[in-house]
């Protein structure tokens, strides 16, 4: 508790910013104070239990006064380019990456994201990679689009995860059309070095993949780390790689969805645009609009307060892991707000995920989500106060503890 | 004037329910009043001018005030089908539909609803019937995706315009594969009869055909008129009809981005999955469920009122342009807010949106944009206050005067 309030403090965001009271949290009709009863303590899905910075705030409010619901317009034009100019502007700022907002296509949300570029850039019975374990929709995207799943498996290198491209050389088949590079890692919070992105780069041209690089939590990388977007690894690279990302995972607005796709040339767009028209996309809310454009440009000062904080908490649960449960594996994550733990040297009898619902009354996303055979794993979204934090630890000590 | 403050009196919704000042509407984000200048009294896009109605407020204010922009829950499940919910009790008690939550997708809007239709049930080359004019996104639709426009003209039958069955049975092809029917009919506010559906659904059948129902305004018709859902006419209709409408028209929150397509039949929705997963269109945001499920069970007052004003707004229409201007021909809307208007007798020499534009400063909708070679026509949107529609009268009928 001491590390967040000293972060708060220094914020000038206001004492609640990292420590909103739990009735407050339940109020929320979010998935993450929802989906389970109130007995339990959240630490599953991707949302962070702060409160959404003011210059958002004020953007939809701005909205709600003025009964502000009609098509949205700026300037004379409509409201979706703001959004590219807001991303390009960001990703030169951020990453020194000049780019075009004539490259970027809005969408609602990044699962879209997904689905639409598998759909454009191979057909059924083609093969996707995808590192594992992987982000539950990656799967699903695979899956109904009746893709082929081509594995790439992220192991346990001792201190971190790590794949190995040689490996994946060999398993890539004449069919093989596309790579999904989740970079920062979810789960494992690995922030991709240059080394490691390059060899995937190479392996990319060579085996003419498209690279679906979803960079959604490439502001939230710590410890002196650098994010490297994917399509600034050179123009054969940019020609393959459609990015997607939004503000909602740093800003933490999922529910006003809003993200963007961004093509790395406009040949690229237009192949996309020959079978996905972007009207099949749908429109994008005028408060998603307005709220990306206000985080990606007004929030620097709430979001440097957030990537102050993760890593305390982050800490927090690693110290605790090791001094209580050392038998539980954790490499500490290297950007995102999630921790890949791995209990397999608890042996329970039950899934990890259910044993701590069922034990601690905390429910972590279940391993086996993101990777099939993975039950003895789990994902802890540590985004939340000390003194929650705290309080999911403690559980999940005291329980497993109690078993043993 | 004296009829709006009659309506208004009788609402209990506030006496500035529908007489916003100008001021209040340039203050706006949203199309209508910023897409042209500030000297333009903007009658074109279909937005009305009116306050949003205080329970969709309501729903918005409660996600401002919790900052409640997480991912939408709503008991334990998921929210959008709370829409779903909505939509088909709604439907019930208006019209005596009774179908099935399971049946319907959320999309974003309806234009997506139009593309998604098209690309899962023809293919390039395939014929498409479309009523002419036509809102433009159907042209857009048909173009975009290669199909083949097959129309169905609207003819001028003297006191209202009417379609041929015969006349488009002859035009039907092996490839005709889909009727889009938009009913009330925008932008000729015809309300079709059960005659009229009755021989559309016949011919349907007969040719096998796919039909597109957008019914986006069907709770806008006046004099006693009963709007009829398509896929009401029986279960043959249903297993070949995509309903698709939304909140958005009615309760004039299109930014807000929610709208449902709702299938006839487990199988019909089966096959258009096959091809457009639900995921490729995209999630809605939480603000936009929220006001939708707010506008379909808790604004009938709102609308009983809206309902009420408009056909007195339209009958001011007609009465300033029978008196003013009797050249031009315009026959009363049975429903929607929107009036066709037939402008050849003015023998303007340029077309009609462009004569108004530079000469009244008053933007319609250019008749070109619903048919080809209909630039001597334009749509006027009457959704405003009586002294907003009263300049935008006084304008144009002193434009056209002063040229004559």
């Amino acid at each position: 508790m001491a590390l967040a309030a000293r972060t708060v403090g220094a914020t000038g965001l206001g004492a609640n910013f990292f420590d909103l009271p739990e009735s407050v949290l339940r109020s929320r009709r979010n998935s993450k104070w929802n989906a389970y009863g109130p007995d339990i303590l959240p630490a599953f899905v991707a949302e962070m239990d702060f409160a959404v910075a003011e210059p958002i705030q004020d953007a939809i409010r701005r909205a709600v006064a003025a009964g502000d619901y009609g098509y949205p317009q700026y300037k004379g034009g409509k409201a979706e380019p703001r959004v590219a100019e807001a991303f390009v502007a960001r990703m030169e700022r951020r990453f020194g990456w000049k780019t075009d907002p004539s490259l970027v296509q809005v969408v609602a949300d990044l699962v879209q994201g997904t689905f639409a570029p598998l759909l454009a850039f191979s057909e059924p019975g083609d093969g996707v990679i995808l590192q594992v374990p992987a982000y539950p929709p990656f799967h699903e995207a695979i899956a109904t689009t009746k893709r082929e799943l081509t594995p790439l498996t992220m192991r346990d290198a001792g201190t971190r995860h790590v794949f190995d491209v040689t490996e994946l050389d060999d398993r890539i088949g004449p069919r093989t059309r596309i790579l999904i590079l989740c970079n920062p890692q979810n789960p494992t919070g690995r922030v991709f070095d240059h080394a490691e992105l390059s060899a995937l780069a190479r392996l990319a041209i060579e085996r003419d993949l498209i690279v679906v690089a979803d960079e959604i939590h490439s502001d939230l990388v710590y410890d002196g780390r650098k994010h490297i977007p994917f399509a600034t690894l050179g123009p054969e690279i940019a020609a393959r790689t459609v990015t997607i990302t939004s503000a909602t995972k740093s800003f933490n607005i999922p529910g006003l969805r809003c993200g963007v796709m961004h093509f790395g040339t406009p040949e690229l767009r237009q192949r996309f645009a020959n079978t996905i028209p972007a009207r099949l996309l749908g429109g994008c809310s005028g408060l998603g609009i307005d709220a990306t454009v206000a985080a990606w440009t007004s929030c620097d000062q709430w979001l440097d307060a957030v990537v102050a904080h993760l890593p305390a908490a982050r800490d927090r649960v690693l110290e605790v892991l090791r001094a209580e449960l050392p038998e539980v594996r954790c490499h500490a994550p290297e950007g995102t707000y999630l921790a890949w733990l791995d209990f397999r040297e608890l042996h329970l009898e039950v899934p990890a995920f259910q044993f701590f619902h069922d034990h601690a009354r905390v429910a972590l996303s279940p391993g086996e989500n993101f990777q099939p055979g993975c039950a003895q794993f789990a994902r802890l979204n540590f985004a939340t106060s000390m003194p929650i934090l705290d309080r999911i630890l403690g559980r999940m000590v005291d329980a497993a503890k109690k078993r043993t």
